[in-house]
């Protein structure tokens, strides 16, 4: 009967493929301790280059200034026409790489993990240790992740949100407290979950009773997309980002504030076990999020008893003292405000903590050496979520 | 002001690149009517490769025999490195496509919309017609795809499942039908969702009225996976296939009929609103995920009022009288078999169909043209469906 079991296999497609050819599987990338291995298979291909976070750090003068970057660096041609790269003394950390054969830029097909940053894809490895503790799969008591259509008014129609809701939710009539989470310009609804790694985060903080268990929402903020480009293309006609940031049109939010205060809170409060009142409320964002989360708490301060501002902070034409009175005056448990300091946001962040200072206003600033990228923001909600709803 | 708008731009990574490189933005796939047109820029190239099912068909003559097979086909240079194809006359449909540069094959940078095969990841594009008019987004009133980890006993971990839940789902306390849906060998929990377009397809039926609204739980059945691959890699040790199909170990399902028994549909019923009655489950699967429906539904007759059969049937060892007693004994509302007429489990279907006949046990069989893949499978469920909970 063994003829009906190789039937069988011949019908699961790669399965078959892979014994056939198991001498030349190409197993990549591979984490060794602390060091990262990256193999591809390229016979035919001249020069093959390979980018990524792990690389050594190397600087680069451009007429702009001189950097210090990580990578490219060019893989070794091995037997059976596979590259190979390995580092060492790779920082524990979440990292991303592409490959380049011959100047074309691609993915690693032997790595299926990839992440997505607006429309650019890279593929990511995790180097284990203390840092990146966090971002690996939680190993019991992880949260449920839905992508929501929603209806939405505001924009005339339906839109797409991400709701992280933790291990347990449901299994009782408990209700949650809820942080909405703001992705930045270029980002979207899936921003935080992937590069973000937001469900990791809080599956980890909260497994280990660091964290409240909370529903987190993540709407996607651009009013050209109904949903997140790898899904559904953008709309034809809308722009992503039409408003001057000195604007008052830019800083009511568009109809992104009015979606949220009008569309996105009711219909979670109204689906979701959720505590509807201020201090089961946060309000949080990065970079254009940020944005956001400043002006909705300003013009909606009785919403969100928990604030969450992360690289980004006031310009220099705001009135910083007019945009934080309603907030003080109404009163708040948390104003959180994180920001790595060569981000380029500090300056505004900067404003922010000063306004904060002349204000009175108590707050707590956190500072991380990084820039304006998903490391800081990681961090920043590895380090602020466990603030929320206590 | 407008340096500060400048600066903004600036944290927005991809758009302000999007701008500056504008005039040589490859716009890939661009689908004209019935043409398809891939675009790829690799100014370095010696041959670009397209591999697709909108390409023409071709007689390819093997040592095993001679195959229909659309493509591959070689793509041409134009102006800036970009190399382009464009298919004729193709027929409406959901097709997945990938790129060969010098014979590395790599997705289509300039398409995010991508499937998964196993460990094959493809770009899609779709043909708007009557065929693919359900695989396209609805318009409105979509579900909710949520990637659920619940607590698995039978397997002694946490795993991973997909459910989608209907519009409307939540916004009172209405209950509804449960369709168990199962992936075939090199799938996973991910695979109805991806290339099976489940979501779409059921968004489409719900909305015009043609199916119930129904919640569908997409289980992973591999004994060497907690969640899919893309996101977690397969538990080193354990094997995707180790049963043969004639022996008991195999027809029992294993951990995976026990987990979806005891773990799963425990689980659904106690955490959503669902109706909890035999005439009100449904279970179907494709290939292997038809095999587990064969034997769940004669171990388990009083369990499910539905029961769909994809690709699959009895192998010529197995008692197919004493398979179908229980289920004839019992009492079903439906007993549905789909296959492909050049599909690999043809001769199992024809046993299966047989068996019925025999037992003078009513059924709805539907074949049409074309194999053991998901073109079959999607079309299977547009037909099955709106048979459901009826």
């Amino acid at each position: 009967m063994k003829k009906y079991l190789l039937l069988f296999l011949s019908l699961t497609f790669s399965l078959g493929v892979h014994a056939q050819f198991n001498a030349l599987r190409v197993v990549s990338p591979e984490v060794n301790g602390n060091s990262v291995t990256i193999r591809f298979r390229a016979p035919k291909a001249i020069k093959v280059e390979l980018s990524g976070g792990f690389l050594p750090i190397r600087e680069v003068t451009t007429e702009r200034g001189t950097f210090a970057m990580s990578g490219p660096v060019e893989m070794t041609e091995g037997e059976n026409g596979i590259w190979e790269y390995t580092a060492e003394n790779v920082a524990p950390d979440f990292y991303t790489y592409t490959i380049s054969v011959d100047g074309v830029r691609m993915l690693d097909p032997n790595n299926l993990q990839t992440v997505r940053d607006g429309q650019n894809v890279s593929n990511m490895v995790i180097v284990p240790g203390e840092k990146s503790e966090l971002y690996l799969e939680a190993k019991e008591k992880k949260g449920t992740l839905s992508k929501v259509w929603y209806p939405s008014p505001a924009y005339g129609s339906e839109r797409r949100m991400y709701v992280y809701t933790p291990y347990g939710y449901g299994e009782s009539n408990k209700k949650y407290p809820v942080l909405y989470l703001q992705h930045g310009g270029g980002g979207d609804e899936d921003a935080w979950t992937s590069l973000g790694r937001a469900c990791q985060i809080m599956d980890n903080l909260i497994a280990r009773g660091k964290a409240v268990p909370m529903i987190i929402v993540m709407p996607n903020a651009n009013p050209n997309q109904l949903a997140s480009p790898d899904i559904m293309a953008p709309l034809p006609g809308a722009t992503v980002m039409q408003q001057d940031m000195e604007s008052d049109e830019f800083h009511s939010g568009g109809n992104y504030v009015k979606d949220l205060v009008e569309n996105i809170i009711p219909y979670v409060e109204s689906r979701y076990n959720v505590i509807k009142n201020k201090n089961s409320r946060a309000l949080a964002g990065l970079s254009m999020g940020g944005i956001y989360t400043l002006y909705t708490t300003a013009r909606y301060p009785n919403l969100f008893g928990y604030i969450g501002v992360l690289s980004m902070g006031f310009t220099p034409g705001r009135d910083v003292k007019a945009e934080l009175t309603p907030v003080k005056n109404a009163g708040y448990k948390l104003y959180w405000v994180g920001c790595g300091e060569t981000d380029m946001a500090y300056a505004n962040t900067e404003r922010l903590l000063k306004g904060l200072d002349d204000m009175g206003m108590e707050y707590i600033n956190f500072n991380k050496v990084g820039g304006h990228n998903w490391d800081t923001w990681r961090v920043c909600l590895k380090e602020m979520a466990p603030l929320l709803f206590k």
